[in-house]
């Protein structure tokens, strides 16, 4: 994620990096050379029976705007709902951790591992990254036995859960806290079910499909369209058009798939750490590690 | 459901896999059939006082969009809820699992039968389809009692709950821990219940309806106000307008009825299996099925 | 409700049952009428200083569509709504029915006629039809207690709750079980309160009245508009635009109430008898009545 | 409120009561007589170098029909809450009055009244009227105390919920039954901080500022841009436009503050009485007040 | 916030405080400039072969009308959610007040006094600005620990549980009421979470920046697409409209970071103190502080 860089309404104008500009630079070129070759076939054009007018360009144009902007906002509910299981993950893990805390302290130690070790194990799932380093890190040499799961992260849920039955089992807890802590583990469960529904579901394929031909299409064509009208001004506005649409288009395809790297995804390093420093500073360990901040070109992983 | 086959933007513009276009081919033959028409009748039609303008077509436009993203919206939200509530069978599934895991171990090979059944006679309910050979698999002579009922995945939870009854009945359960394990047993009536109620209801006919139709006979005008402007660019941009709303006409039925086995409805089967595999490796079992994945046209059924 | 009768894309162009076209025929002949005026107005219309053009009606239908698109989704919400109730009565049932099976089995007759009471005082209440004969059917002599008073369907289930009581004080249910059953009671308090909620509320007077009168005098007023352009063609045109937004409106305004007997109102005669069905099947009861199919006309109420 | 007047689609073009017209009639009259000022205007208009053309304002009128649906949807959203939190009210009452009768029927009497009271002083607080005369009623010398509150609702819940903690220190109910019921109250607690959101926390300033101004400077200016295309038409379609755009601001800022006494404001006299119906009846009172119908004028207070 | 200054619609049009408009005047003031420069050169303008029409800003105000659109629900979403949750901690300090009073009334100072420095903590925690006074004012000495906390909001919730659990320790509240209390303080973990999370994650970095962008060129481009049809009104028109779009975009971007100090940011310190009102009443306490009020400029911070 790119954490905004300036905050001058005109320095803001010229911002580089968090912009993907860079990713559409090269189809905004070709969208100039398209302008450039209208302007020159201008002549040609007027005088043969082949012309394109501006109205029907304004009709379609209007119309892919309202489909952008539907397809916009679903995949922007993506990546929100993606932020509140986040989110959701820190509540449920502060909430276990109090009540471990309040009812059994002398076991918080293996409960923290166990979550932190939940969330580390879901950032790499959803990234489909190497857990082996995160995993051992909190649970030793279990890490290779969650390792070879097919489910990992829902398989350290389930060692929580066997944990909180043998305290239910030896009397520590009675069956009333046991309930309300396992409603809390259920919380686990519909992050983890969530998040997991997020990656394997994309948007149905054909709209993303049908929205990238027509913006592309609609592009291609607008300089023709623009040059009867605009003549020697053609490149600027259809590349200006250009970049809102492919602009808006290219966004709304990051934000579809909210667990990567790109610049507008989720700061899962940075949200595990943040987990990881409350859970510490609840159980007032002295060694916490710091928070993660963005580089220098404010991206936050 | 269509797995996303090709990332690069250029290459995604031609794919053919997971696309409408087939769907909808013959129609915008129809439109291109329409267009020839209008370019060889451009002469008479000039002369007689029977002429066409873009401008209220524009108008008219503009109105299908805004009505056809609305219809969009309510069947996409349709879709949507129906893979949430498939979400949340994976959660329920896991959630029960995990209790019976928990409190009484030595009967857990039976809640996973029953849960797989629930599953898969679900699946079958929803597409209609011969529950026979899935429900033989895990319930074995007690299919035949399933299958003869009207709502036989109501009846399989009605027997989990007869299960859970009969444990609170010997004492191994106590009420408290009845009570949390009948809470998510309710959750299944509600993903039952919301699956039901997508299936049996669907958007007003009217709506569908009313849409088809104008699309329909906006595309089918709509070269006769294209040509005066455009002359032989009327074929062109003509199919390139109908393309965009009758895709959107096409995409908007298939996703309101999501529990098909069109390019773009749920893979309740590729569903199924994630289940059962989670549900297996809970219990330590070595003998998983191996996860359904895509074939060769990135179909995921 | 309408079951959509036509599957393929061309017959379903013509189809009359459902549409609301039957509703507005008049009025599009109204506007026919109009457009004919218009055209052998033309003449003297230009030569005075009398003259209406086509782009500030072009701002105002945009206007209209938009405003027409919230209305639309506002009613639709409530027809959802409306929907999502009646479906969380069946799961409310389910639960209650299945909790009863499990806990008091002797019990359960007296349960299921007072759940069934419950679901067609419902349909009476909110259609504001005769209970009478639904409710002799299911109480016997208490269904002239019932019909006495002004809020029937709550009387019901206080009677469900007196004798959830008398278990309680007879010791059949420990406090536990007994909240546990309750809660399944308040989901069939709240979806009484929705949907008298819903019957009782509509949406503000004044919206649908400022938008039936400005689509109104739009489409009185569009031929005028549209003749200077399109002369012989404005009927075509102007009632394809009529019908557009008269529909909407019309569609708009049926499913604002969605507890009546139009065409695209929910059919709870099938909703009641399809949960009279789940609950006689779980009772293993012999003699279940037959579901209610959609009618010739492919009505279902 | 105002409840529908007439149901035939000709007739209700014509409904007064109800209608935002009378609170705008005034600057419809304005904006018709700066059409007539732009009529006579025209001569002298063209042949200077001042002019205004409709497109600019074609596509300003389509920007502000677009942020007005969204102050729309915005501002219903807010009565609908407003309407939802009372529709909780009613079954939360509902459910607290069921419990009592359930559990503790001897002290039902004293819960009724205070759960009115609590309805009633809600009414005043939300409204800033004045509660004496409807609290005196239900509980008699200590109205005064809860007058004297700053916080009047949220002290009579206090009351219930020591009247609660009272009869579980007395043993009349279990610590298992104690908490279901103080849930019920924690829907009260949960009806009234929405309320109390919804009366103190308007829709950000700047936006109804906002839109008010370009609403008001679009009419104003429109028939200036109107006239040299429509001339003596110009007053007709300027009014119309005007009364479209000016309707819905009008009506907006109406549904912002829900809890009001105009015509499109929350009916809670005529709610609370529906509640006072409703407990009375489930008391099996006989005396019961009538329920409150709209008056001749279709205004329900 | 701002607190509506004028009713009348007259005065309401020249509001100053509470407007967006101090923020943007430099800017509309080089729109002016840049029109009274396109009036200058459109003799030489139109001579050459470099001209504007409106036709494509049309097209593009009208798209870029869309996405601002959306743009502004989702920062109104960001500021609603935010507005809620502090609803929701006024109403988790109610109940766990009311809990308090019911179940151990003389522990009840020491629970308001941590229910309060929780809620000012977390203003100052959202704010980054210094907690020292008020948390002293609470906590006495201890405030000196929570200080020098990471996460100082948390280790107060943190020291609430506490609290609980030596009350279940010694008897004092029983498994039953201490989960009931455990999920009030469930709420308070939750309200924190979501502040948290809405402060820490803007809406994705370019969707703002897009937006910004486009709006600046369009409304810098605007004059000289404008002159050849308006002349000397340019510059009024050409204002108005970017007066229209520069608001909604300024006014976006306050409204996407809810917990500020601006105009449209919430009024914690008037929602603190509130609460604060609200819980010394529940104990009847004599010194109750007064509520704040709105300052001369309307403002309420």
């Amino acid at each position: 994620m790119i954490i905004r860089p300036h905050r001058h309404w005109f320095l803001r104008l010229f911002a580089w990096h968090g912009s993907v500009l860079p990713g559409i630079l090269f189809r905004l070129g070709l969208n100039l050379a398209m302008s450039l070759i209208a302007i020159l076939c201008v002549g040609w054009y007027g005088s043969s029976g082949v012309k394109l007018t501006l109205a029907p360009f304004s009709l379609l144009g209007v119309s892919i705007a309202i489909f952008l902007g539907f397809r916009n906002s679903v995949c922007y509910a993506r990546f929100t709902e993606a932020r509140q299981l986040w989110g959701g993950l820190l509540i449920a893990c502060r909430t276990l951790q109090r009540q471990a805390l309040a009812i059994c302290p002398h076991e918080v130690p293996r409960v923290t591992a166990m979550l932190l070790a939940f969330c580390y194990s879901m950032k790499h799932q959803l990234r489909r990254s190497d857990a082996r380093e995160d995993l051992t890190r909190y649970l030793g040499d279990e890490a290779e036995i969650v390792l070879q799961r097919r489910a990992p992260t829902n398989y350290i849920e389930l060692q929580l859960s066997q944990w909180l039955a043998e305290q239910r089992r030896q009397g520590n807890v009675s069956d009333m806290v046991y309930v309300s802590m396992d409603q809390s583990l259920n919380q686990l469960t519909q992050v983890l079910g969530g998040c997991e529904r997020l990656a394997s579901m994309p948007v149905p394929f054909a709209y993303g499909l049908l929205l990238h031909r027509t913006v592309y299409l609609f592009c291609s064509l607008l300089p023709f369209a623009l040059v009867p009208d605009l003549h020697y001004m053609t490149p600027l506005v259809s590349v200006f058009i250009s970049y809102t649409f492919l602009s808006l288009d290219t966004l709304a395809e990051e934000l579809e798939t909210p667990f990567g790297l790109a610049n507008n995804h989720l700061p899962m390093d940075a949200m595990c750490r943040n987990i990881e420093v409350n859970l510490r500073e609840m159980n007032n360990e002295t060694l916490i590690p710091p928070a993660i901040l963005p580089d220098a070109r404010f991206r936050l992983v």
